[in-house]
């Protein structure tokens, strides 16, 4: 992609690929919503499109049910050379591609990986797609031509780019992303109909697990509709998990000493433990790799600071932080990821400081 | 509880109250383990117990399938005016003394809310229970003196002493504790049948569900099992809750049109968006409360530090951090939560110190 691109829809990836670009390509944007689309020129995402000039790579970034209608008529108004979108699920599209009959040749498939709970050109960075996987998903008849262009676009905005077919991408999404959402949203949902006590005596594993049941419910019953194929048998095999687990703690209850049902119980745990221990921290980086350190600390601004930089100045990098408040008191406890080889080091280093290090660390 | 205290069991929480207790109480340790016992009382928990000193209270800080038996053992022998236990399960405790036909006048159950997964008298800490419910359970037979020592006892641990029946307890775990573990033990056990391509193309929404996934296996068994009653019906309601999230999804597979399928897809994810807003951040703080300022930050040591120190010296106090980190590239963008009235302010001190602050925010 060295010629212009055209984006249509500026919301949150639309305006930051725009973003992105800046300087290296002229973007041309195009919104339906005028008041969004003059923020993201507003923004200096691109210039407004006038409908006519043509472009060498249109994208399509808009919600999932419209994107193939706005391929199609993109495809026939001869706007662009190449064209991709940026859907989360990839064989829907080419299903409503096929409805329509479009053909596929200059259209390839794309999806960057980068959403967050922000939506709107508000929200939209630059630098959004850095290090992002930014799966381009070839169609039955896509060129080679157009494969390259969407790699060139994803390394362009700085993404790590992919290929997959659209099934394949479709499953790894639904187990990674999918599959998560939903289990988040039904355990938040079930909370509904807990004793109100539960909340009042909750702590940071609730909190974790339901996180991100926050999310907005619109976009993900589309989500979810797109990808439905793939979805429905991880969830169901969910379900049918569960569904032992229930059948087992039912016996437990009546006989605590059942050792086949205390086997179920044990027997998902430890594939639990396993399950989690393939889930990299970032990149790369697995559980194993790292250690914690744990440290209490006031609740007070510039503690937490004063941890880090003495890290910082010992030349320990942080990978992560945990922050767990207690409740009522005035402290919490602020867990620190290591790689496992500093763990030593560094908790000496603070509590030489007066840091109240706690010991050990999952 | 103004006498002697004699704790049996001197694992991680049992060592903890023997420190929480120093230099207030005369604390006498006692553990089948010597190597246990030795470190507890090398860490300052107490002094070893010569198994004829009398106490005013005895804490029972073993397993949950043993504490019937010991709490037993210890009436018999008359060694305390009243007993207390800390297990996660209050009625299974009550049912085991049943069995045994001990008398439970002198007999109060009780559960600190200080789990983490760190284990054993190295992990202990003074501060353990600081601020967090410690829930005194009395049984049929209980005596209003033996209730006072149990919530005497919590609060000179620093904790916040609840009162509750067994039966409202275990209810209460069941839903905040119990059942997010077995989700997320799940949810990670089915990382292991999914697309291998999953993990790679996974973010922190995978890493957040699945976190607790990583506890200890045969530990979680027995809590399970104690509590299997209240759990069971728990783990059966969300199973049916996916069964039909993925019944819904069969259907909207074959007809993604279906408005009666979506709409039981909407309505669970909007259920779990109320569940979710039950959830404090920490003690009396929603998410309502609370907003997000996001930067991007290179992974370097000291970036992170120097965020916290200007919030810090801006005088705001930061909530909760979230690191992500993004896949392949030597930058993650960085979460700070504060009070809802602060994110404008700090999001303008930060940028105005060349800091990439991201727009919006959850």
């Amino acid at each position: 992609v060295t010629g212009s691109v055209l984006v249509v829809g500026t919301g949150l990836i639309g305006t930051s690929i725009g973003l992105a670009l800046d300087g290296h390509r002229r973007v041309l944007l195009a919104d339906t919503d005028a008041g969004r689309l003059g923020v993201a020129v507003g923004r200096g995402a691109g210039e407004p499109w006038d409908g006519k000039v043509t472009a060498e790579l249109a994208v399509v970034a808009v919600p999932p049910t419209k994107t193939a209608v706005v391929l199609t008529d993109l495809l026939r108004r001869e706007v662009s050379e190449i064209l991709t979108h940026v859907s989360s699920s990839q064989t829907q599209v080419q299903l409503d591609l096929d409805a329509l009959g479009t053909q596929t040749a200059t259209i390839c498939g794309g999806h960057p990986l980068a959403g967050r709970e922000t939506a709107g050109p508000d929200g939209a960075t630059a630098r959004l797609f850095e290090g992002r996987p930014w799966v381009a998903c070839p169609l039955a008849g896509t060129s080679e031509r157009a494969v390259a262009a969407v790699t060139e676009l994803a390394a362009a905005c700085g993404a790590e780019p992919m290929v997959m077919s659209p099934e394949a991408h479709d499953r790894a999404v639904a187990a990674s992303s999918h599959l998560p959402q939903v289990v988040a949203s039904a355990l938040g949902a079930r909370l509904l109909v807990a004793d109100a006590a539960a909340v009042r005596v909750s702590g940071p594993g609730l909190q974790d697990t339901t996180r991100i049941a926050a999310s907005d419910a619109g976009l993900w019953t589309e989500v979810l509709t797109a990808n439905a194929l793939q979805v429905a048998p991880l969830v169901a095999g969910l379900a049918e998990e569960l569904r032992r687990v229930a059948d087992a703690l039912d016996v437990l209850a009546v006989s605590p000493g059942d050792a086949a049902a205390a086997q179920v119980l044990r027997d998902m745990l430890v594939r639990g433990n396993a399950g989690r221990a393939l889930v990299p921290v970032k990149q790369g980086v697995l559980d194993r790799d790292v250690a914690v350190v744990a440290v209490r600390v006031p609740d007070e601004p510039g503690r937490l600071a004063d941890l880090l930089v003495r890290a910082a100045a010992a030349g320990v990098n942080v990978e992560d932080i945990r922050v767990e408040h207690l409740a009522g008191r005035k402290t919490g406890v602020v867990e620190l990821l290591v790689r496992s080889v500093h763990q030593a080091s560094l908790a000496a280093t603070l509590a030489g400081s007066g840091h109240e290090v706690l010991g050990g660390g999952g």
